[in-house]
């Protein structure tokens, strides 16, 4: 295409003409690059070596194993829970007492969880007056001058009224107005209730890991045993034990096969050193009122297992989307083979330049060749 | 670039000009792969639709349906709810009863879900002692030889003592240490209370899928009749229905069309015969103290619904990677075109051979075109 | 290879052959894109320029800033709370009371959230039975005509009997079956509760977002400034407060280093025009008996803060699959520069018809070839 001065009218003919057939070229002509095939045992097999490795890759391992053609997504859950079973305790506190679900379950439905009552400190009618604090370095006192009127130290039970007065035969302790008589708590009691207290109905199945692993029936003792934790230590102090559900479910199989897989863990921190509050508990009340309209309460610091159900897991379903992302980047890896076997060929073969002559054609500048008084350009 | 035996400096001084020239070149060359252009209608038509094909299906399909320009994240949700509403019952063991709010939602509050009573078996005045346990075939007796002491059988209500007692004048069944006297859940009351019970304050708008779709606000009988189920039937024995709020947005456009979607959903398992447990209740308790100090309880079984707000979505706002990630696996996939057609030609067009020539230079194994006594490679 | 006709044998063993030379060729043959190298600085410089601006945001920006290498999961948590505490109130209703965290936390405990009770209307020794119903533009009267049996409004907190009484010694509104006497809860009282309470134990640190930014220990004062709220407005109507909790991880780097960011944010709507129930409360009752079996229950609409503990976060761990994909679509993007470079070469540069030459060899379509009497194809 040479571009030569010449009437306007002519000259427009001539770049539409040319533009038409830019165009034509454009759509018709198909261009396909030129390749240089060289015969060698050694180059040529180790490209296919090469490539072999990378298709292995991409098929095997991002397709099959991976399922790189899917589209994941996560799970949205709501699980209900039921506990069974009663207990009875006998201490001297409240003699011989039964507990059922109603008393041990606290509160009564929870949404993904569900908290069992393991142990109790009880405080019994406690009714709004003054009373002694508990012993404690900050509480106990000598004399009136040691109690300030309206003071609430952060870990104390009411507001200090300002006297001094005896907690027992031997110590003297700040008087506060709160619940009165004040909770107790600074002796946890060993594990006090809760011997046969399980989930299940037994109508049915239980879980075992490896005999029953899809019963969502299970023995809350089964349950802390999977954690590796001990029933008779965690129901002292408490704690929270995860019932992980995991549901991972390939949508392009079987629903069948979308099975739910349980395990178990401690979540709560059991190093003593790194923790401000070890175990876990909370403090409950009974409201009562008497013949005179009196209000009392039973305090209760519970200590127990939470169980949290949490859910997780994928479901995967064909999508053209990773499925064209993955291929798209297996093609361009297939690529770099290319990159790589010239390397090698042109770095570490001894006759390199003779294949080097073959595959490249080279172009000197224009503007300098013409400098040079136009010799030829492919050496 | 031939490297010939000379005095070490002057080779030094080669090697470095050498070393110079390559990297010159590496910098300053411009490498363009050579290319054929057949002038054919047929394969240019055909490699431009294969093309075109993927292009629309990158630029469509990937970038303006599925937004690949988008980096996507999951929603972090909290929900508050609130119901009202009152309710009359008409029943023998209670006489006339009204339920408001803090009667029928238990507990008071819950984060994401609530729980609306709906049926009730009640059991007042318990008191801890010994009673006759209900009767079942594993609780039901002759003598006290058919009890054992201590015994505590998976649902039942206490432990037993070992002697067998007068349930009613016809039945005898084992005596329990328990909450007396026993439940009696053998029969679930057709559904007697909630008429009238509805999360709407009715001054504003109420939830229409068809007219309201984004009023927050929902009648629970509607609620319910949304996710395909009779709240009729549902009262009696209660269940779990999601109240599910797909909350998809794109932040890259403005943010008051980022509203969210209601749909409703029966979450617990209808089939009875793979349930353990249908419907959905549990057992709560109020406590009491009489004038002597002796504590009863009045224990609910209770029936209902509870409702699950389960909040999901994604939010997708441009980002470079995925868009970068889908350009260059869309330009991959351009590479096909060039395979599929060069496939095409050499393998189904009648003069492949004259193709092939054009396209292929055959470069012999330097090697063994040596010990061939250097004829030509190309033919 | 030109097949020819002949003996079915021959010919068989002709096919045989040459599929055996086509699939030696195959493997061991290495086909190499042939090359036109271009002498020239000015393009030279520009490809090299623009692959390395690819190379930088690949390598920089992909895989060292956003760990392109990371296959990215997102968390799964359960978090524990307590609150410490104790508050006085001095109210004409109540005298002077003591609050603990037994009597404001509702319900005891919960999973991943807490609720504080920071205001109170309490209605007292409340029995079923007929009483007036609460003054409203709906509910008053001045006959029995007004009112009508059994109709239940959706504010209303009982059944109207049908009967117009007065209410007080001004007003006479329709009479209700209901729990007696009714709430009133037109005027929500002043902040009465709550100076002193905090979640923490003073015994170790105290959560500050300058100095301990990883404590988990609380005041709540501290939690609902951070949020850019004032505690005392929010305690008269309640609210709902987001604890988040950003943890993410790097998986590849030491476990020390993962560690969560506190923030905290309100979560209820504000602005008062859009939002049908400003603030947050509930009701909850505590069920008395007195010596005759007469219930009572003292009925309290609750207001107070609600905290939830919002987890997020994603954590980043090596994975072979994203890292190929980002490499195989930065290479693909690479192939880029080649046509940006011809395009520049072929339509911008002076002497674009030398170096067309040299990059293309035109094939003239063969079968128009034969009928133009079989000219030359490479002009």
């Amino acid at each position: 295409m040479i571009e030569e001065p010449g009437f306007s009218a002519a000259s427009e003919d001539m770049a539409a003409r040319s533009c038409y057939r830019e165009l034509h070229s454009c759509v018709f002509d198909y261009s396909t690059p030129r390749i240089a095939l060289i015969k060698s045992r050694k180059i040529g097999l180790m490209n296919r070596v090469v490539q072999l490795g990378i298709l292995v890759y991409v098929i095997g391992w991002v397709f099959v194993w991976e399922k790189g053609y899917q589209e994941f997504d996560a799970v949205v859950s709501s699980v209900s829970s039921k506990v069974k079973g009663v207990a009875v305790t006998n201490t001297s506190a409240l003699g011989s007492r039964i507990w059922d679900v109603a008393d041990y379950i606290i509160p009564a439905q929870e949404e993904n969880a569900f908290f069992v009552m393991t142990n109790l400190i009880i405080t019994q009618n406690q009714t709004q007056g003054n009373c002694p604090e508990l012993p404690e370095p900050s509480t106990t006192c000598s004399s009136d001058h040691n109690c300030t009127p309206g003071i609430v130290g952060p870990s104390s039970n009411g507001v200090q009224t300002g006297k001094c007065v005896y907690y027992n035969d031997h110590v003297k302790t700040c008087e506060v107005f709160a619940w009165c008589p004040v909770e107790n708590d600074t002796e946890v009691p060993e594990r006090n209730i809760l011997p046969n207290i399980s989930t299940s109905y037994l109508k049915t199945c239980v879980y075992d890991r490896v005999n029953h692993p899809f019963c969502p029936i299970f023995h809350l003792g089964s349950v802390v045993n999977e954690a590796g934790e001990s029933f008779q230590d965690m129901a002292i102090l408490g704690g929270v034990i995860g019932i992980q559900i995991k549901w991972n479910c390939d949508l392009d199989k079987n629903f069948s096969k979308c099975v739910p897989r349980y395990s178990f863990r401690r979540l709560d921190n059991r190093e003593l050193d790194h923790n401000v509050s070890p175990g876990y508990n909370f403090r409950s009340a009974k409201y009562y009122k008497n013949s005179d309209n009196i209000e009392s309460r039973t305090l209760m610091k519970v200590y127990g297992i939470r169980f949290d159900i949490l859910v997780f897991g994928t479901a995967g379903k064909f999508d053209i989307i990773p499925t064209m992302i993955n291929i798209g980047s297996g093609i361009a890896l297939l690529g770099v083979t290319t990159v790589l076997c010239d390397f090698i060929v042109f770095q570490f073969f001894k006759k390199r330049n003779y294949y080097k002559e073959k595959k490249y054609k080279y172009v000197e500048d224009y503007d300098q060749l013409v400098g040079n008084e136009d010799n030829g350009s492919n050496p």
